[in-house]
């Protein structure tokens, strides 16, 4: 598949060859188990942390605030799961808040901790597909444990506003003890600008491949991790945050893409300078499709805003034309596209956009174009012209 | 680290470089998410499924009842976990009964989930280390859910009369619900022969790295995924059984490590082979060692044998020694041993030993020597010799 024609990063990136193949070089000359006492262990403990390390660097954050998971599901599950560490059989269960367009990782893994006896709140964006700080404010109550917004969304592209959400839930509780707010950063790594260390944000998620690193790996941000205690434990690694042996080709590997592609906000760089350019690519993208009148934008982009939209998602209806039907038919031109995530694309539900109160024809024609690194304008142009050509066929 | 002088392969082993390059190379041509309905996801779909295949024969099980995960751990808790998600928030909890000498991932996973109300029974092993299927049989209740007993041990190499204990298990219930019986293979896979798809056998947990695959891939066996509900969920990936985007790198590694080293019961070929060596090599250690005044088998591989031993790991005291001074002494010779697993390397504690009932002085002292497929017979007597002369030192 030619990454130029590729127009579903939001479901995995290409993997840059260069450093997985580093990596893993780096990764098998330190072979041994860093949680080993001999120098075989040590050195491999020794390349870890110093991953960790540049992974920190990276983000913003110490490192003893990062821990290495084996994916952004894991990542989301560690924090949310910790809420049964907390809790003896008899305990009194408290609400876990969760907005509508989480992934399901978090979404149904919250849903999980309701049938255990916890009181889910389940927020709805508005219309635009944005959870406002007021829709979480409102839900919040004195016994709210765990509050968790992503920062963008995988669908919509929907930038959240969760610095100001972090800010409402501090503000709410006084100085009184606060639920853990959690952060999927999984679509936003790499894609915008974050500041992640924001004061009442508790952790954040992180995966490395959608970012062109490996599959299996993924971080951890813990503001206060010396505060944590897991429920899922084992052998004890990662400082007990995540247990299981240490994965050293994936976290070079990570560390490695995270220092190509994150972006600090406030630093610039490359990354930054790359965003800049997509945000013009994707409003040309976004009027060259306009011109087709079968088009339109899912949540419409072009009126009222509640908030920012990532340029790195835009999905979009075409009247008329199923949105299976739809890739299928890029699909045979040789562009790769999808209808929604790739995890719901077996499940046939768009439980985003019924959140978000869109109409039943708009769920089923709704496609998702996303972008990456390697996108180029003339990619871009053409999948639109592909696009064109598909609606006339079906006009 | 030279492989013939490392003899900590319990802990981890030396990655197969071509094997992991081999594989990179391949994951790398099928970068797409195989859960995207375009062609390129479908083309890593196929390459997923062509390495479940290619395990699931090497095993010895069908494809469908094998789910790749993060590691061994990830296998040990979700069939433990999913008991979450058959109880309602206000249900009778049940039982859990599991080994004393099982991997953290199980002991301590096992214990959090009794702070969450299950009645978890732990059942000790006989003094030379083995749980015996009378012990497991003593410890049931018509209220248990869930029994686990690992194959072989991490640190005795005890071989587990695990088939037995399934037995008694099918025996005592008769017609009626039985208990989920998990096995952790994690230290047997590639190390015994096994018959994971012995009756009563509900799952089994593998690792990679243990068999010089990656770090960061695990499997899970199981005998009835029809019935499976898991705790853990999310994206829906691997059948819901284990949610989060697919390791396609480690699946192939893993798939073709597997080819190389497992050992199917009553299957011959080079790996079987490979195991009536190291019965021979291990037996020659031992009585090298024993000619050592200050050698001691922990458990007494020469007296009474209540089970067998896995020829892959022999623990040993040396009186007066501590264990962590032989394993500097041997690391400043060259030589890579551990004191107990790499999990419990920094907490000091030996709950195997301690669970046998081993003396403190026995604790303090014990070492493990483990070995794999790339050990010599030559490296093995240089180990034996070293430790003498770390004795005479030490005497």
């Amino acid at each position: 598949m030619d990454a130029a024609r590729y127009f579903d990063w939001a479901a995995t990136s290409p993997a840059d060859e260069d450093v997985l193949r580093e990596s893993l070089e780096e990764a098998m000359r330190s072979w041994a188990n860093p949680s080993s006492a001999h120098n075989a262990g040590i050195e491999a403990r020794n390349a870890l942390e110093s991953a960790r390390k540049r992974a920190a660097d990276a983000i913003g954050v110490k490192e003893s605030q990062l821990f290495f998971t084996s994916g952004g599901t894991e990542s989301d599950h560690i924090p949310l799961l910790s809420l049964l560490a907390r809790l003896g059989a008899m305990s009194q269960k408290g609400r876990i808040v969760v907005s509508a367009i989480e992934h399901p990782a978090l979404r149904e893994q919250c849903a999980a901790m309701g049938r255990l006896g916890f009181d889910v709140k389940t927020v709805a964006p508005d219309r635009n597909g944005f959870v406002t700080a007021e829709a979480i404010r409102e839900a919040l109550t004195p016994d709210t444990l765990f509050v968790t917004v992503m920062a963008v969304n995988n669908e919509t592209g929907c930038i959240q506003p969760f610095e100001e959400i972090a800010d409402a839930i501090t503000e709410w509780y006084g100085g009184k003890r606060k639920p853990h707010f959690h952060v999927d950063c999984v679509q936003a790594a790499g894609k915008i600008p974050l500041d992640i260390a924001h004061k009442g944000i508790d952790s954040a998620a992180f995966s490395a491949h959608k970012i062109s690193g490996p599959r299996g790996i993924g971080l951890l941000y813990m503001a206060h991790p010396e505060k944590f205690k897991g429920f899922l434990v084992g052998g004890g690694q990662e400082k007990n945050v995540r247990s299981g042996t240490e994965n050293l080709f994936g976290a070079i590997a990570f560390a490695k893409v995270l220092e190509k592609h994150y972006i600090r906000k406030g630093a610039d760089g490359e990354a930054a300078e790359r965003l800049r350019a997509q945000k013009e690519m994707t409003a040309h993208f976004i009027e060259e499709l306009s011109k087709n009148s079968a088009f339109t934008p899912v949540p419409e982009r072009r009126t009222e805003r509640a908030g920012e939209f990532s340029p790195w998602v835009v999905q979009a209806s075409f009247k008329g034309i199923p949105g299976n039907v739809m890739v299928r038919a890029l699909d045979a031109k040789g562009f790769a596209i999808s209808t929604g995530s790739a995890c719901s694309a077996k499940k046939q539900s768009r439980p985003i956009l019924e959140a978000m109160g869109s109409s039943r024809e708009v769920q089923d024609t709704a496609v998702r174009f996303s972008f990456g690194h390697l996108t180029t304008e003339e990619g871009m142009l053409a999948l639109a012209k592909a696009v064109g050509e598909i609606c006339a066929d079906f006009s």
